[in-house]
């Protein structure tokens, strides 16, 4: 990585001139038949499938290693940081969200896997935008002496890729933070649940 | 409650009539020097402690009861659904984080309890808001033939609560989505976190 990226400026952006984000004024009649008014982001790409995005949990098995799951890195322009992060993307026009999930991890990680399971569609931030996904679950199953594959990226992304075992992922990302690095919500709520299922029998 | 909440129409918002977020246009400079635009959304309403909101993970533990957490019901229009959620709430301009916490779990709960830990500041979409939080655990330890306590809701607000035992948390949220609730991707991922620790081994 030659250098660190950074922020130039941020400006207000123009609704006319956004073309990844729309910005909705949702009339609402509330509970009690009183007339309200909501603000909210939307994305511009949900395409037939109805969800915008998959983030995607893996389970690596080997013959000699501890249960590992796979996180990545990258810096993300709205919060300013290296972001640590479940590998996801936004779902094509025409894919399903089980199609992309594959298809992402495979990109962002290198490896292909076998989904094992997808969620139903869940709400990122339901109190700001209209985000939603689904959580996928892919086994990857290695023999011993596989070789750790090749990431596929796109020009321009910039993606480093951590596989961590399992139980040691809660303690990786409170080491992330502590060296400046910024954990993504639901990474960490995974971890925290994981965390506490550990450590609270 | 009288009536369901209905959405009446979503109109473009124009930047100038935004109370409660604000849209970016953030210029920066990738890692090979190159220059790019990010659009996303932010919340206007971030105080003095840098961070937006609080969740909360709480257990609630009796003397004859399986340890619960709580969750909440309530209707999110930007999504147009009822969500199924943490405690959560917005920070006040002048308080912590951790103040947040325990007063959000009073008003949207009724339970007070004691904070054992907080996270650090996790990003909930960074792809899309700058929005951040930090997710709290609560603990209320409650004895044999304490009363469930009264919420502290504010006038417009209409949120359900719900004590279920953790154990029974990842099921419940399958039988919420099967009913046509949607749930939060946080809460979603938490459960999952805890599943897959309880499911895997």
């Amino acid at each position: 990585m030659p250098q660190e990226p950074k922020i130039i400026k941020v400006e207000e952006l123009p609704a006319t001139e956004a073309k990844w984000i729309e910005f909705q004024k949702i009339s609402w009649q509330d509970q009690t038949g009183r007339d309200r008014v909501w603000e909210a982001a939307a994305r511009k790409t949900r395409g037939k499938a109805g969800v915008d995005a998959v983030a995607i949990t893996t389970i690596i098995r080997h013959p000699s290693r501890p249960p590992s799951t796979i996180i990545i890195l990258q810096y993300r322009p709205p919060v300013n940081a290296v972001c640590v992060e479940l590998p996801a993307g936004l779902v094509d026009e025409k894919e399903s969200p089980s199609e992309a999930s594959v298809r992402e991890l495979h990109e962002e990680t290198g490896y292909k896997g076998k989904l094992a399971f997808i969620s139903p569609t869940i709400v990122s931030d339901p109190g700001l935008s209209t985000a939603n996904m689904q959580l996928a679950m892919v086994e990857i199953n290695l023999k011993e002496g596989d070789k750790e594959p090749e990431q596929v990226l796109d020009d321009g992304e910039f993606i480093e890729r951590v596989v961590v075992p399992i139980d040691e992922l809660y303690d990786r990302l409170v080491r992330y933070d502590q060296e400046g690095k910024t954990i993504d919500a639901r990474l960490w709520h995974w971890a925290a649940g994981w965390h506490a299922a550990k450590t609270m029998l």
